[in-house]
């Protein structure tokens, strides 16, 4: 009989819920509990039949537990959480501070390793998938240029700084790529493309009322890092418009590769790998369990220590054996 | 210091140029000798310092060569080179008779693991980059559908077909999807799509002169399993006309996944991959090169035996350290 893989989940945010409702997909996967910072009876949680429990008791489910699925923030959570679920679980994670990554994964290396553990970090889209499909087209095209573009998509830390401004009452941003710079690639122009050509900032604003919306707006397109190096527009909105129309978390994004290949290197060649997605943190969610199978393979397997989407052979994603995949997929 | 990877090529034609172009862009990859059917001598390749030598000489190359590239076709050279040479060497392949698979991999497998030597075989994009997106974009969304395009490019087998039409001089077949059901598919619809309904046929013919061109557009139209299940374009231009516009071999498609998540399932989320190719056997020489070094660096860990592309973790591909690509990639 096949082994139902036990998963526990800390954090259950709108990432957690996203992981729930991607285990009720799989049906070789079990959700054993979620554990949680808040006070557990205070969770509504999308399955009532879930165990739902302090944070503090994950360390009892030691020897319940296949694999925990950390989703937490990266911010605080992740960089005290992972190492310290490490050495008790085989974990998964969504670490996206790009520029953390190396001393993130050093240190849950070391947690894991030295208890027997494996872990993944930074499981996702990007990082995630977005990694996976530059190094496969970098790989696959040395000879040539490589583009990220993300959106359309709600970004929540610019909504974040927006509304930290004096007057502002809500506020949703989406970052847009911009069609002609995406042209221009796919066309294999191989562009050098400035910041303010790659994308687009749309701003939904709900202000206070009395508020001086020319001095938000004024303030918002001048932001440094957030705004003033990109073309901004700013919407003013009501409240019910913005509970209405954007309440949702869209978002998505191109990878794009454009190479070189033979005689004289005359010929184009564009990879290209795109996102279309009604709700982020369901994707993200969704990529955390299909890697929590893995990590379970994986440490069936013997395997120690921290590793990341490059490390993982794809077969170990699918619930189906390596003849089914050969047979049916490739 | 960093080891070149020693690679032999098996069979000259638009694949084995292809491989030989890649391998110059990569500057830990080395091309040791080229191996040919025909007389060596009357090979013309694009680095003159490179040996050429009769195929019935490999084995003599076993211990010069770390990964043997098999350039041959899938009808008749693989299904006797791919096991022969397993045994002596480590092979990529580009096998691409999907039904046969299975059975090839077997007969590799075992050949390759009697041996102490490790192969990876139906390399290339599909089978190989298109494959591991299905797999990936089912792994992430079970509850989906997907589909795979393909086009704008020449199809070999749909050009011999329609030469072998009495009184056709020359021809070429283009494979185009179909924009339509592209955006349905992207719109999430999910719809069931005939086979008329994916992709057209489009077709440039050289008619003999005094040739009943009616006759040979109605054979054409009419073909089973070749044309007969689609809309197909017959265009009749000069012999000029045929080599001047229409002798390169662009290729491409799309693999896209439509899936839905969360509560009631109610979120569409859209994952495409895809490929815009000048030169389709010059992407495939390109990928078969990047899995050498896979494969070279799996044969240094002991692996033995058959693999696919769902069996390699992406790290394998890409010349930089681990260290390298977290960094810089994910």
């Amino acid at each position: 009989m096949k082994h139902i893989i036990k998963v526990g989940i800390v954090g259950y945010g709108n990432l957690g819920k996203g992981v729930e409702f991607s285990i009720k997909q799989n049906d070789d996967i079990k959700l054993t509990a979620i554990f949680t910072r808040r006070d557990p009876k205070s969770l509504v949680v999308a399955d009532k039949d879930i165990k739902v429990l302090s944070i503090s008791e994950a360390e009892k489910y030691k020897n319940d537990i296949d694999v925990l699925i950390l989703c937490g923030g990266s911010a605080t959570d992740l960089p005290v959480q992972g190492p310290q679920f490490a050495k008790m679980f085989n974990t998964v994670d969504s670490f996206d501070t790009h520029a953390k990554i190396p001393e993130y994964f050093e240190s849950v290396n070391e947690a894991a390793k030295s208890n027997g553990n494996v872990s993944i970090i930074s499981v996702g889209w990007d990082p995630g998938l977005f990694s996976m499909n530059r190094l496969l087209s970098e790989s696959i095209l040395p000879d040539g240029k490589g583009y990220t573009f993300w959106g359309r998509g709600v970004s929540q830390g610019h909504s974040d700084a927006i509304r930290r401004i004096e007057g502002v009452k809500g506020a949703v941003q989406y970052t847009i790529p911009i069609e002609n710079a995406l042209e221009k690639v796919r066309a294999g122009e191989a562009p050098e493309l400035s910041t303010r050509e790659k994308h687009l900032r749309d701003c939904y604003v709900v202000a206070e009322e009395g508020a001086d919306k020319d001095k938000i707006e004024k303030e918002i397109k001048e932001m440094p890092n957030y705004f003033s190096d990109y073309d901004t527009n700013v919407t003013f909105i009501t409240e019910e418009e913005l509970k209405a129309t954007h309440s949702e978390m869209p978002h998505g994004g191109f990878v794009i590769r454009s190479g070189k290949t033979g005689e004289e290197n005359k010929h184009n060649q564009i990879i290209e790998f795109s996102l279309k997605l009604d709700s982020n943190p369901e994707l993200t969610g969704s990529v955390l369990v299909a890697y929590a199978r893995a990590i379970y393979r994986l440490s069936q397997e013997g395997a120690t220590g921290a590793k990341t989407v490059f490390d993982i052979p794809l077969a170990y994603l699918s619930p189906k054996t390596g003849e089914e995949l050969r047979k049916q997929l490739l």
